[in-house]
C-alpha cells in the first residue's frame, strides 16, 4: 500500500525503535523522566523559547494553548479551515469556552489587515478579544506556508491591541526545511507555539508546547488536568528526540515528492491542480467530475490510499513511508482508477 | 430626542403602567405567580406551542435554548451575523460550551441548501451538528423576514439530519405584522422560538421560550441556574400581557415610518440606502464619505440618536417612542449633520 | 394562609406599588435607565463599596460573583450547606467550572482555622483555590449570623493566601437589624457582596452585587452574558429602592415574631427546637415522630404554609405578610395538626 | 533508592522493553494501530464489556467517563476523598461541568445507605444526580477494597434511582490479586470501569475505559476531543498489554511486603498503625510527634522516598521495583530517621 492519507501514519524506523528500546525513564508526573527532560530541554532551544512541555497529542498543545491564554466568553481569531477550529473536536468551546471568529484566508494564510478588520470594540454586547492562531504550514491550506513578514505584522498589532499570539506549528518543520528559516525565527512573535513529532518527523506520539515559563507553569496544569500526565513517557519521548535530531532535514525528500506527485497529477485529464501551490509535503487536488469519495475508494483497490477531503477534493501527503519510486507510480494509478 | 438608536428603548405607556400598578403578583420561583402564569399561557397558545416561560431578557431565551438542545462540543449552525452569535457575550461557547458554525446570509436570511452545505460527516475530529437557529426578522439583516417557505425546506433538512429548530423571534411579531402570517404559523417548524416583549411591543422587561413540555421543563432548569428566577415577577409580566395584547397592530406604523425615513434618506447625497430593502422598522444605511460614528455624534447633537454599525454604516429603528412627524424631520437634519 | 415558606413571598405594599407605578424609565442596557441608576449609587453607598451592578436574582449575583473571581479549575470554598452550593442548581460548576470545597460548619458558621485545615499546596494534582464564600444570615443555618471578629479572622487568611472573599449578603439586612452592625461595617473585609431586595425586605424582583469598579466592570459583562440585561428595569428597580428606605427597620419585628412562634412551638410535645437558635427571622424545628412532609400538609389544610426541609426538619420564615396576631395563632395550629 | 512515594514509578522490565521495542503499530486515530486493537479486546474482554478505550492517563479515563454519563449542571456522588475528585485538578467541575456531592466513608469506602441520604428530590433549585463513583482499591484510604456485596447494593439503588455506576478501578488489580474475584466479576456491576496500567502492573504509560459499545462511541469522541488521540500508540500499548498478562499474580509480592513494613512500623515509638489496616500494597502511617514533611526528608537522605500526605500522615507504596529485603529493611531507617 503506499499509504498518503497523512504523514501522520509513518512508522518508527529500526533506529528510533532502538532509541526507544534503550531508553532512560521515570516517572514524568513527578519530574523525574530524564528523556522527557531533555526532549523539553531540546525543544525549548529549538523553538528559543524558555520551556517546553511535552504532551500526547497535537489536539492537546493546540487546546491547553488556548486554555492558557483565555477564559470562558473570550474569543479567538482564527482562519476558517484552521485545524484548531475544524478537526479538534469543538474542544475550543467544549474545554475552553471560547468563540472563534474566523478569517477566510488564502489557503490558510491572512493579513495583518484581516486581522484589524474582526476586532471589536470593548462592549459587553460582545466576547472579548484574546487570541490570534495562526496554522505553518497550514493543512487545509495544502500545507502553504505563512510568510514571515506578515506574520510579523500580526504580531504588531497583538502587542498594540493586548492580544496574544499562538501558532499550531504541527508542520513547522516543513516550513522550515522548505524556507531555510530556523524554528527560533519562526516562533519568535508567538506567545505560544505547538509543535508535533509524530507528521512528518516520524515519531510514534506526541507533540510540544513552548512558550515562557510562566505560561508553560499553567500549560503543565491545563495539560494535567486534560488527562495528559503520562508516567515513564520516555519510551515515546525517546522516538520523539531521535526525529527531531535526524528526521527534520529529510523533509526535503517530502518536498520533492509531493512536487513529482502534482506535477504528474496535472497531466490527467480530469484533475485540477496546480503545482505552484504545492510547497511542502500536502497534495490537494480536485476531481472535476468523478466524487472524491469514489475516486479514493478506486485507488484503495488499487494500492494508493489517501482521503477525501471534500465532495470533488483529495488529499495525499507525502511521508517517510513512501519512496520516490512509488510516487512516480502514482499519477499512472490515478489514470487508471479514473478510466475504470 | 427622536431617540432611533433601538426599538429596545421604549417606555410603557399610562395604560400599560396601570396595568403593571394594579398586577396581581405571587412567588413565580413557586409558580405562584397568576399574572406571570397567565402570560405564559397566552403567550404558548399564540405560538401554537405546549408551553412557554417568561424569562429577563432574550439573551438568556436564545442561551436557554441552546443550552436545552446541546451538550459541550456540538455544534450550532446560524447566520454570520445572528444576534445570537454577535450580540451575546459569547454565550454560546461560555454557557454552553458549543461551536458556532457560520453560513453568510443574505442580509441574514439563508437557504436549505446552504445549511445542507455545511452539514459534516459523523467523525470525532468534527463538533457534533445539533441545532440550527433561524433569526426572523433579521436584526442585523435590516429587519429582514425570513420567508415561510424557506423556513419550511430548512425544517425538512433538519427533520431528515435529526437536528433540532430554533428561532431567535425577538422581533417575530414585526415579521407577522408584515406579512399577515400568523405567529404560530411562523412557530410551526420550530421545536422552540424565543420572543421579546421589551422591542417593537413597548413593555419595559423580558423575553419568554415556547416550546414542549418536556423541553420546557429543562429550559425551566437552567432559566433557574442562569438566574433568571424573579419572584414577583408579576409586575413586569403585567406590562408584557398588556404589550401583547395592544401593541402587536400598530407595528404596522413603526414599519410606514422606516419606509418613510429611507426614501427620505435615499434623496440625500452621500447616503446610500435602497428603500426596497426596509421590510419592517430597521432602516440601515451607509454614508460614503463621512464616518457612521461621526455622523451620529452631529446628529445626536441636532436631537436624533441612532447607532453606527459599522465603520460606515448606521442604524435607525422606528419604534413606539417616535412619531411619524419626527421621523419627516429626520431626513433634514441628517442633510444638515452631513453639511456641517 | 399564613404563609411562612419564605421570606420571598412577600408581595408589594400599596406605597411600593406607587413607586413602581410612578418610576421614571429608560433602556438600561444602554446605562439609560435613571431608577435603576440611582439604586445602584444607593447601595454602593450603602454598602460602602464603589459600585453596584441590579440583577434579577440572587442566584445570578452569587453566581456573577463566583465567575468574575475565578476560572475553571479553580476552587471555592463554601459551607456545606451554603445556598451557593445547595440550592442553586449546579451553576458553580456549570457556569465557571469550579469545585466546590466544603466546611462542615455549625448552624452554617465556620471558623479561620477551618479555612485554613482545607487549603492546599500548590500542585498540579489540585485545584487552584481562589475564593471563599461566607453566608450571613445563613439560611440552611436557620438564620444564623455570622459573628464580624470571625469574618475578619477570615478575611485576614485571605490577604495572606492570596484568595478572594465573597459574601451571600442575601439576609445581610437581618443581620444588621439585629446586631446594629452596619451594612458597611460588614462588607467591608468582602472584596463582592450580593444582597437581595425580595426576600425580608419585600420588593417584589432583584438583587445586587458590590464590589469595587473593576470587579463590578467584569460583574456586568458577565451578568449581561447570562442574560440579566433588562430593559426598562426601573419599574422593578423603583420598588427595590423603596423596599431599601423603608423595610430594613421593621425586619426586627419579623425577628420578634420569630421568636414568638419558637417559644410557642417548644412548648408542644413532639417538636424539638430551642428558642436560643433563632436569630432572626428563621425558625427552623425539628418533629420527632411525625414526618416532616406529613406535618407539611397537614398544616396547609389549617391555613398554615411551611417547607419541609429534610425528612422531620420543617422551616418557617417570618416576613412581611404575617402579622403577631397569626404568628401567635400557629402553635396551636401546629399542635392540632400533629394530634389529628 | 527504596521508590515507595508511588506504584506509578515502576520501571519497564527488559522483557516488557522488548515486547514494545517489537512491537506491530499504525496511526491509532485511524483505527489501525494492531497492538492498541489487541490490547481493547483483551481488556474488555477480562473485565467483561462489549468495549475498552486505551488513553494516556488515569485522570482522562475518570474525567472521560464522568464526560459520558453527564451534561454541565449534573451531579456526581463521590466519597469525599476520592482520587476523581481530589486528585485530578478540579477536572470534574472544568471539563463536565459537574458539581460533586462528597460522602464521608471509612476508609474510602461507603455503604447503599450513604448514597440513599444524598438523593435529592427533583427540584430545580438542586444539581440533577446522575452518576456515582466508586474507587476500588481505594487510593487514601489506604489502599482498602470495596466489599463486592457493598457494591452490588449500591448498584441496586442506581437501577431503581436511573443513576449510573462507575468504578475507577486503577488499582483493581489489586483488589482482585488480594480476593480473588475476578475483573469481570467486580465490573459487573458498573456502567464504566477505568483501569489502570501504570500503577501496579508496571506499564510506562496508559490506561482504558471499558463499557457498552454505545458508552465507547461517545468515550472515544471525548478522548479525542480532551487531547487523547495518540498515533502509533502500539509502542507502549505493547508494554500495557505484557504487564497485563505477565504481572497481575505478582502483586501478592507487593501485598505481603506492604504486611511486613506495617508490622515493621508498629514496633517504632512515634509511629501510629494498624497492620490489619492494610489490605493491599498501600500503607498509610501516622507520626506523633514529628511532622510528615520533615520524615519525609530525613528517610530521602536515608535512600528512602515516601509521600508526606498530612500534616503527621505519610504514604508508602510497595511495588515492582521494591524487593522484600529492601522492604525489611525500612522500619529500621525510619526508626533512625526520627531519632536524628
Amino acid at each position: 500500500m503506499i499509504d498518503l492519507r497523512s504523514d501522520t501514519i509513518t512508522k518508527p524506523t529500526p533506529a528510533m525503535r532502538e532509541a526507544m528500546a534503550k531508553a532512560e525513564v521515570g516517572d514524568d508526573v513527578f519530574g523525574d523522566d530524564p528523556t522527557v527532560n531533555a526532549l523539553e530541554a531540546y525543544v525549548a532551544e529549538l523553538l528559543g523559547k524558555e520551556e517546553a512541555v511535552y504532551m500526547p497529542s497535537g489536539t492537546m498543545t493546540n487546546q491547553v494553548a488556548l486554555r492558557v491564554h483565555t477564559e470562558p466568553g473570550d474569543e479567538v481569531i482564527l482562519e476558517s479551515e484552521a485545524h484548531i477550529y475544524y478537526y479538534e473536536g469543538g474542544a475550543p468551546a467544549a474545554l475552553s469556552g471560547v468563540m472563534c471568529r474566523l478569517i477566510k484566508g488564502n489557503e490558510g494564510i491572512f493579513s495583518a489587515t484581516d486581522v484589524e478588520r474582526v476586532l471589536r470594540p470593548d462592549n459587553y454586547h460582545f466576547p472579548k478579544t484574546k487570541l490570534v492562531c495562526l496554522e505553518n504550514t497550514h493543512n487545509r491550506g495544502g500545507g502553504r506556508i505563512f510568510p514571515l513578514s506578515e506574520i510579523e505584522a500580526i504580531a504588531r498589532i497583538c502587542q498594540e491591541r493586548n492580544l496574544k499570539l499562538h501558532l499550531d506549528g504541527a508542520r513547522l518543520w516543513n516550513a522550515c526545511a522548505a524556507t531555510s528559516i530556523s524554528e527560533a525565527d519562526y516562533a519568535k512573535p508567538f506567545d505560544t507555539v505547538s509543535i508535533c513529532f509524530s507528521k512528518g518527523l516520524g515519531a510514534p506520539v506526541g507533540s510540544a508546547l513552548v512558550g515562557s515559563q510562566e505560561l508553560m507553569k499553567r500549560a503543565r496544569r491545563f495539560c494535567k488536568m486534560f488527562g495528559g500526565g503520562m508516567r515513564q513517557a520516555g519510551i515515546i519521548a525517546a522516538g520523539a528526540l531521535y526525529a527531531l535530531k535526524h528526521h527534520r532535514e529529510r523533509l526535503l525528500e517530502d518536498h520533492l515528492n509531493a512536487k513529482i506527485l502534482a506535477k504528474g497529477l496535472q497531466q490527467i485529464d480530469g484533475i485540477a491542480i496546480d503545482p505552484e501551490d504545492v510547497q511542502t509535503n500536502i497534495v490537494i487536488f480536485q476531481t472535476k467530475a468523478i466524487p472524491a469519495q469514489t475516486l479514493a475508494q478506486k485507488l484503495q483497490e488499487k494500492g494508493v490510499a489517501l482521503l477525501a477531503i471534500g465532495s470533488h477534493s483529495l488529499r495525499a501527503v507525502t511521508n517517510l513511508m513512501v519512496t520516490q519510486e512509488q510516487i512516480q507510480a502514482v499519477p499512472e494509478l490515478v489514470e487508471a482508477a479514473m478510466r475504470s
